[in-house]
């Protein structure tokens, strides 16, 4: 299986209090995440301040699946390569769309929906599975709590997901479909919603094993050679 | 329309307290819950201790949408109502599944599974839309405060519903998958999670907007003549 | 409810023979269709070779239902109506997408996939109904002949719909998933295979009977006074 | 994988045509299809004249995946063991449903719907792919040719599918949803219409294929000590 990471890596350079809990980042958090599973390649860390963010079509035809975790810079990032992101994706490579990359170009151009919804800070999340026979929920706990965490709430303006996985509980008061899984084209798409760059969510066992589960879903079983076009029979 | 109710009856018998809080138990609330709309008919008002339920082929003939409540006693409703019951609703017939009717023979039979759940009493419960343009949540709040309530968690085993429109969230820690619909054969369903008998729900002017809702939405567009069976060409 | 017709114009130009079927252009028949229907309103009818393609944004705020014909000028279509389109869509536009209007830009943004499928001509198409109870079904029959249509075969690359109404029978030998239903953000969209512009089947009374049955269902409860944006709690 | 076969045994005995097609019966074809996977462990073949149609709770305690054949004998099953498969499914086993199965009573109990359907025989059949990326399509051919089989057709009497992999199309200018997938509780079932006892399609390689993906996919990942009740929190 190999895998490519995009961090995104701005608040990196804004937040002190980023490294603080990841010292050397969101995306070297992930990659621990990665490496702890077998048969595994990681390709490379892609950040937006790479040449082409890293993510070349080079790197994503050799790629099974993309981990993606983005932020303040959605909006900055190359039209472009979201679509060739979104192409990739279409032709069978999986995606793991995690927290504020909710609001990627490329997540969002594969819904077709705002993925907009409420939020605010530092509350407390159970996550809470409601699919236990689904191979992402293989292994994990019923219910985990995170003790601080960023509550997303609905209406997340999402299509109807393939499955609901987990729902979020937060102590303010509000609930989220947390983990939600899509297809498109051939391509699977898992979206998690915890993640916040300032909460330790990435060092919890429950999260990295359902990151190491949906990239074992999300492997693709065939990939199409391009996007496909219009066939006469 | 033409609506049925079936309140069982049996706990207004056992328990004081749900007189004290539905002095003309929980039958009679909601009734005034079917007369507040227009252009009802309120066939009857059948219960576990009526003969047949009060659930006779006349009545279930006539009756476009049926209302249903139960408790403790879902294991004593005979069978054989319960089958006509599940046949009506898969000839066309509307079904409004309230709290622990969730258990009742009828239902079980309809989703094939055990319909189980965790739970507990005297929580307090927010009932969040995730599903705004769905003809059940119209006119209804984005969410709403149950100030006691009976919690419901998952995992609830039921089937995949055909739409989520209503996600519960508990103040101990829980979420449920709190107003589900399915289809069977020509029939709607909706199943809500409010209406514990000792706490206030009926009377609170959003579940009762959204039972309303849940009438119209239900309501048969046709109706089989009977059970269908096997059809050669 | 207030209509507006999007009919793309560009085969009329170019093919004697549509007209031939449909004197007054796809855009003429498809007029009839809405004006079949009691208390409609039809804003206008907008074609690739009008000001704005006839879809401004004074229009689209006026219109609940947007019923779209298009062919072979999708790609030329200008991108900032087609965004236009989905964003109104979004905040609750019904939209109506007949035949090759699969692969316009604002249906094809909406879904996120390249709606690909396969194809030829002068086929003979049986519209066979799987889910009877379904709005859009109301009052069509079980399945009804389409003595000349354009063949669409699977796989189509659209998501997975919310529901699949009709399945196409051709006598090629291939099937499609000939009428779908999606939701996206508050909008209702329904995807409809029937209507090759030189095949009458814009008059057959079937096709007629469910584009004005889609009409209905896809009437906004309610709309957003803008494309949603993050919101905090 | 451990793996039960039920092959009702009816049609064998009163049907001299279906020897002359199964030298073996139907369950010798299905356990030849068995025996050709890997890792697989074959615990019995159980038929309606078996004590207890040999589906023991002991043998069900230990099977990953019941396959399970039957036709004219659906109604003599005896109830309990009925709800013995249906309790083993909703606690974690697989189950394969071929063809006629569609009516035997595990099946129906948890469907909860009539599952009927329109049939005749002696039709050609064309089997389609609408899912091209789901477990069970993995290796599977875009569509393959059955010279005979049994038409079934829509409206088919079931629960929306989680998933629709396969589309029937027949010469007779029917469609049905051929291939199926539902989850009841733990257990993950897979509906699949070929297989008409005087039809050779238990010899196609495709269809083969299809059945030994399905018994992979449907490979429990947990199983409950036993059926799920209430549980207090």
């Amino acid at each position: 299986m190999n895998i490519t990471i995009f961090n995104e890596g701005r608040d990196e350079r804004r937040k002190p209090e980023v490294l603080e809990v990841y010292p050397n980042g969101i995306g070297g958090v992930l990659r621990d995440i990665v490496l702890e599973m077998e048969e595994t390649n990681l390709l490379t860390i892609g950040c937006l301040y790479d040449e082409e963010c890293g993510l070349t079509e080079d790197i994503l035809e050799k790629t099974d699946v993309l981990i993606y975790w983005s932020h303040g810079g959605n909006h900055e990032f190359p039209d472009e390569i979201a679509k060739r992101v979104q192409n990739h994706v279409l032709r069978g490579m999986g995606f793991i769309v995690l927290h504020s990359a909710i609001g990627c170009k490329a997540f969002t151009s594969l819904m077709g929906t705002t993925c907009t919804f409420r939020y605010h800070h530092d509350d407390k999340e159970h996550v809470i599975c409601c699919n236990p026979t689904h191979p992402i929920a293989q292994g994990v706990d019923d219910r985990f709590v995170l003790e601080v965490e960023e509550t997303y709430g609905e209406f997340m303006d999402i299509p109807k997901p393939d499955d609901i996985i987990f729902i979020g509980w937060f102590s303010s008061g509000e609930v989220c479909r947390s983990g939600c899984t899509f297809t498109r084209g051939n391509g699977k798409i898992f979206f998690f919603q915890p993640g916040h760059e300032t909460n330790p969510s990435f060092y919890h066992p429950q999260v990295r094993k359902i990151i190491q589960n949906a990239c074992h879903w999300a492997t693709p079983t065939r990939k199409l050679p391009k996007v496909s076009e219009y066939v006469a029979l």
